[in-house]
């Protein structure tokens, strides 16, 4: 007799970016290229100053690091934080976790009882949907409209989501899935907020340098030292495209949260030690220039992407400022079923193109059902192949 | 105004085995040699093939890997238990983890809802506490004692820590902190008590291939086929000496363990692709022979290290039969202060000895508060050193 497995996991979604991966290994099995803009996963090639990294590790004993993270990296971000922002951090306010993913499970736990709520903005990181089922935090949104470009007046919007339970508000700025940027006066306004209300503010800034149209790149850390209860979540997966590393931070001057995630991260012993190490050296060694020229390419790819749409009837792609994402309204009922007949039912000149369901990314029932999630990580050309296939299979789709 | 963290934070231990880090750094900032018998950090070479692996790795884009692991990894593990314990896997059956710790914590979610309960054995791993406090689980243990060699009658001796809420039972065979291993009489026994009140069993298996004085290695997939609530827990960091490498698994027939596990492991996208393509091709290739001749090693400093106690009068140095810890009670009411002590004010011709206090290792309140856990990580002569350290020190520690 199998024994019932525990309930909560009922609650627990799949990705939307990744539940339909066996779909298009299928369709690839059936001959057809796949254009893979379901997910941040770029084609960019990792730093050279990455692999020069591992190269060097000249060890016997490939051991544990420090809970707390290795010395070197947490080094390396401290003073690219200096030199960047102005932000002066000290080693301890530095967590290296497994990704920005367990940055943010440490910040719900440190931040929140079980039954605590945070404050959202809908569409947001479909992921934070699973932390918050697996910490048991209850997200509260406020949904914005992809056909006013998800615009947000001011922090105060959220004031009526408020309850005793309120803890904190989360954030991701360049925003995925929607591109969007805060300006100044929203970042103060949501400091002002966060401050009023006595509120954690965990802004996920793993895009931070993803901002296009000569905007500046920020961080709320800037805030930090007047508000100590900000936390901010880091990656390198994005910034230097190098996602197989499972290298994030959190970062923060809270002691309380500080004391807390190094509980959690001695738990779960380190993170990886060859992971780290090179990355320490790329945070170093990796030009500046080499990480504009990324940004540029990606401004141009939005530009394809969002030209390219505009030619389609009925569809309507909200143009992102930056992140390398954008949602996108599209004229069929159902953007999920949608995405699984592109990768099971159709194909243009052999190909079909891998799109994530926008539902998963709100928090709100029954929005985003005719919206898509694109993520432009492939070169200009293989863009405008892959919204052609979008484009040409409207025109057949029954729905 | 600080916001208060969440109160959830404060039941969380610092590790027990790490919390003394600093003033061991402290210690040999003042010019003492160190010996770290406080933690699991075997001192043997990562092996060749983990670093020819490495080496072998031609990515220009270091990108995600899989949710549920590298194909490659999964496959070599499905062999391995093949070849070693005619267990017969399928890919689904192997979830990839970040290390042991992520396993369990996905086996406590996908068991247990909040409030359910845990049986175990105390003393056991000290992280389980921290895991199971993060998910919201009770551990109930049964305490065994130094005295009688942590003698278990029988999985009977469970029974009256049965409650409705009680929904699996957590081991770790070998064990840690005791060395001990379950006879295959009370491996069955074990099996039958669980099936019998129909409860998932969760083995830790992380320490397998090392057993002592001619013992087999075991599984308990190998009651699996008949018995699909066992879960168990594995990982290559201790096996290989690979611990930097963050790479463990989860390893059952259960579906609805596996679905829950793979949700969890989309949320947080991927385990490190650098470490999980290296210890694919170090599973396949590292000779047997090699790790045979680690546990000979491991075999001759557990002699070393029980034989050195046998001098030390009050000592009491209970003798594993697996893995690479014990538990040593110490004539001192205060094991935690004699542990301290020795980093801060204690040295024996330079040096001094780095211990785990053993009082984390046990649920039960009060229980050994006399003990300490140690690791027997290091050559025999480091071996004979730090327990003459310990040997002097208690000549002089007044308590």
């Amino acid at each position: 007799m199998t024994t019932p497995a525990s309930t909560r996991s009922g609650g627990l979604p799949y990705s939307p970016i990744r539940k339909f991966v066996p779909f298009a290994q299928e369709a690839e099995a059936c001959g057809k290229k796949v254009y893979y803009l379901n997910i941040g996963q770029p084609d960019i090639p990792t730093p050279v100053s990455f692999w020069d990294g591992l190269q060097a590790i000249q060890k016997k004993v490939l051991e544990y690091d420090f809970s707390q993270g290795n010395p070197l990296l947490i080094d390396a971000l401290k003073d690219y934080y200096n030199a960047q922002f102005g932000v002066d951090l000290a080693h301890k306010n530095i967590q290296i976790t497994n990704g920005g993913s367990e940055a943010l499970i440490f910040s719900f736990f440190a931040s929140c009882n079980e039954g605590d709520e945070i404050l959202i903005l809908d569409p947001t990181y479909t992921n934070y949907i699973s932390f918050a089922h697996m910490m048991k935090v209850t997200l509260k949104a406020l949904p914005l409209s992809i056909e006013n470009g998800f615009h947000f007046d001011d922090a105060y919007q959220l004031a009526p989501l408020l309850t005793k339970k309120t803890k904190a508000i989360l954030l991701t700025n360049p925003c995925n899935p929607t591109g969007r940027i805060f300006t100044q006066k929203e970042r103060e306004s949501i400091v002002k907020f966060a401050s009023d209300n006595n509120l954690f503010l965990i802004v996920d800034e793993v895009y931070r340098n993803f901002v296009y149209d000569g905007k500046q790149e920020t961080t709320f850390l800037e805030y930090a030292k007047e508000y100590d209860n900000i936390i901010v979540i880091d990656s390198l997966s994005k910034r230097y495209s190098v996602t197989g590393a499972r290298i994030g931070a959190l970062i923060t001057y809270n002691s309380e949260v500080l004391e807390t995630s190094l509980k959690l991260a001695q738990a779960r012993l380190a993170s990886g030690t060859l992971d780290q190490v090179a990355s320490a050296h790329m945070v170093r060694c990796c030009p500046q220039a080499d990480l504009d020229a990324i940004v540029i390419e990606y401004q141009r790819r939005r530009d394809v992407l969002y030209s390219s749409f505009q030619n389609i009837p009925g569809a309507f792609c909200h143009k992102p400022e930056g992140a390398f994402y954008t949602v996108v309204k599209l004229p069929v009922k159902d953007a999920e079923h949608f995405a699984q007949w592109l990768l099971e039912s159709y194909s243009h000149k052999g190909a079909t193109t891998f799109v994530a369901p926008a539902r998963g990314f709100y928090v709100t029932p029954g929005k985003g059902l005719d919206e898509v999630r694109i993520a432009y990580v492939l070169n200009c050309d293989a863009i405008k192949s892959a919204v052609k296939v979008i484009e040409e299979a409207l025109k057949v789709y029954k729905g």
